[in-house]
């Protein structure tokens, strides 16, 4: 089944990064590098208060991707077992490739400026439209404890790695590092 | 500007919650109750190895909200600042009517049954779309640090709070607690 809508596009994200294999694979691995969101005028007013929040969540439309069209295979290789070559289901990774390419990242608000919102915590593209955006509060974002997080808990996840230093897409051999 | 997109329905929340104004208005905050995700044969794939987390992100399409259609206000009263009955932008709170209706619930997953899976943590009525489900993963998902948290900071927060607790949408009478 299908919802047939019309996204609307609050804003659009800026950053200096143009290809997704060697942009970093989360914000929150990237903390230092800083973009910004440019709000579309129609949606400015929706954005006061947002100043009094230190983290939000960025939700995009992941457009800009390489790979055929049409529904994305549900059990992919994730970046970060590209060396295992191992399959997991979709909704086990944060992977781009869904069925709906919304993308959600945890950036850090910088401030406002008169055109939009600069952060910290570039894991996205330049040109990638922002469909929503929603402060963090800790209240309700953050779960008791220290929660298993399945097979994300076997693997080294290093600071600002990028597809491309994981391996290549489909098969085993990954590159150099440099 | 619009995107015209097709949005996948990948399941379907069941939940014994009907009306909005009565549902808890967070996950986090109703942590004991039930729900289940039906999902569409078609997305089975599509979750495998979720099981081995504990926690994930179900992000949801709420178009089952009372209001006119159209964009809504893009400064809103939120459910916690019913009382004050204070304004701020749409983008500074959780609320559900916003440009684009996305949810972000937080959910912990209890169990895979052949037609989808058990969560606790309910905050949406029963037959809400699904459009996504991420894993949490605490190193890409939790700040660092205690971040501050905007008008969040300022206001109590009622385990299992409704909306029709918090006073009614318009006015700044709240009707007796039950």
């Amino acid at each position: 089944m299908e919802l047939d809508v019309g996204l609307h596009v609050i804003g659009i994200v800026r950053t200096g990064r143009t290809v997704p294999e060697t942009t970093p694979i989360q914000s929150a691995l990237n903390r230092a590098e800083r973009g910004t969101i440019v709000i579309d005028a129609t949606y400015r007013d929706g954005f006061d208060s947002l100043g009094g929040f230190e983290y939000a969540w960025l939700l995009t439309w992941l457009n800009q991707l390489d790979g055929p069209a049409g529904l994305p295979p549900l059990r992919q290789v994730p970046f970060l077992l590209r060396r295992e070559q191992r399959r997991v289901g979709i909704f086990a990774t944060r992977g781009p490739r869904r069925p709906n390419p919304i993308g959600l990242s945890l950036i850090q608000i910088l401030g406002r400026t008169s055109a939009g919102i600069d952060f910290a915590g570039v894991d996205l593209v330049d040109g990638t439209p922002v469909i929503d955006i929603k402060p963090y509060v800790s209240r309700f974002d953050r779960p008791p404890g220290v929660p298993r997080c399945g097979w994300f808990d076997q693997v080294t996840i290093s600071e600002s790695v990028t597809p491309a230093q994981l391996g290549q897409p489909g098969g085993p051999d990954p590159p150099h590092d440099h």
